[in-house]
């Protein structure tokens, strides 16, 4: 058996998220379909993590294990072949027998993007936030510094979360204005279930003047969810990259 | 009455282009009707040229006249409020009643955006024309610049164009590399049908290597379409910007 890691760019606009469900079609669904046609097996497809229903990914990463005298290009073109339009094999290669996405990943990107100006983006509505009143967005920086290193984020983890601890490490929290958007940059080194969003919906408060900057280290502190704001909406969010060794 | 100039931004992917026509959903048309609701009259609504089916806009520009008491902003957001969500009025203006967005238009800019790699975009692939094997932008970019000026462009015009005159000046046409990417940015005094589409078409056959940069020139001074290359694809264009006094 070889096992193969593959780097995906996906759009999640029509799908219920990576992991596979039974209320719709999940990313993992199609890839595995794909796969199991090139192959002629049934293969199981390990991402390296979850992302919600609308989110979208520029590198998901994933591995699996298969059979196969094809080489990581042949595989990389059928697999485009195969797939539907919003999602793309951006990269394929060979690893050894240990390799696996989930657990050899050390840090992860994730940006989202907030569109604040008087009228939505007709060309890129599923992939912002619009908000229309203006966002004050130096408080929303203030308030981002406390949640940078490494913290329990339980006041930030989404109900029906399976894992174990809610300690997080957070090296990175960038905000980037480009144009009529800001966009909020995570690098850590995992995430929970929606903390990225979470984080987003209580920053946002901040921005509109509805929550003072220093209220959210004693949310952070607070370990409650109830104590912070909205989850923010998936089409804003895009896991942009994972690092390995 | 009032007259009203409008600047929309559209996603063209699901209509058949700018203009009303009998065999698919316009964008005109959409706007018309929306117009209709608000001001309880069928409005007839002029754009500043038409865009092809597929074609985006980022700021097409359109008038009509309305007997209403709204203000701009208040048309700008009930239009917004009925439209889909690939439409989107950025801006909207009083004018006077001379005004008329297609014989007052000085200029205007166009952009066709390439991805040139081994793999497609899943989060762009209805906002660019994707092509695999490498092309030789430095060639292309050669060969554009005998298009810069006062022309007779009949080379590359589409069939069944109604214009008179085939003669157009193009101001500027700049090939801008970002990533993956090649922007070809055309601005000019006026456009000839699927004119750009046809230019990006011929430019990519000297960025393949099957047309040497010198040919170019003579393309343009045969004032024969069948000499140029293929229409290049709908998705990849934008009508970024027109210029008025």
């Amino acid at each position: 058996m070889r096992k193969f890691k593959l780097t995906l760019e996906y759009d999640g606009s029509n799908y219920h998220g990576w992991q596979v469900q039974p209320n719709g079609l999940a990313v993992q669904e199609v890839v595995e379909k794909a796969v199991e046609i090139i192959v002629q097996t049934r293969t199981h497809i390990m991402g390296a993590g979850r992302t919600d229903a609308g989110v979208h990914a520029k590198a998901q990463v994933a591995h699996f294990s298969a059979d196969t005298r094809m080489s990581p290009v042949e595989i990389q073109k059928a697999l485009n072949s195969l797939f539907p339009r919003d999602i793309v094999v951006a990269h394929i290669e060979e690893v050894s027998e240990d390799f696996d996405s989930r657990y050899f990943a050390k840090k992860k990107i994730y940006r989202y993007s907030i569109l604040n100006r008087d009228y939505p983006s007709a060309l890129g509505w599923n992939r912002c936030w619009f908000i229309q009143s203006p966002l004050d967005w130096e408080a929303m920086e203030r308030a981002s510094a406390c949640l940078i290193g490494r913290h329990d984020f339980s006041s930030f983890r989404g109900a029906n979360s399976d894992t174990k601890t809610s300690v997080r490490e957070l090296y990175r929290l960038d905000l980037i204005r480009e144009g009529d958007f800001i966009h909020l940059e995570f690098e850590g080194g995992g995430f929970l279930k929606y903390m990225v969003r979470i984080i987003v919906g209580t920053l946002v408060l901040v921005g509109k003047g509805k929550l003072a900057a220093e209220e959210v280290v004693k949310i952070l502190e607070s370990c409650d969810r109830q104590n912070a704001g909205p989850t923010a909406p998936p089409q804003g969010l895009c896991l942009i990259k994972i690092f390995y060794d």
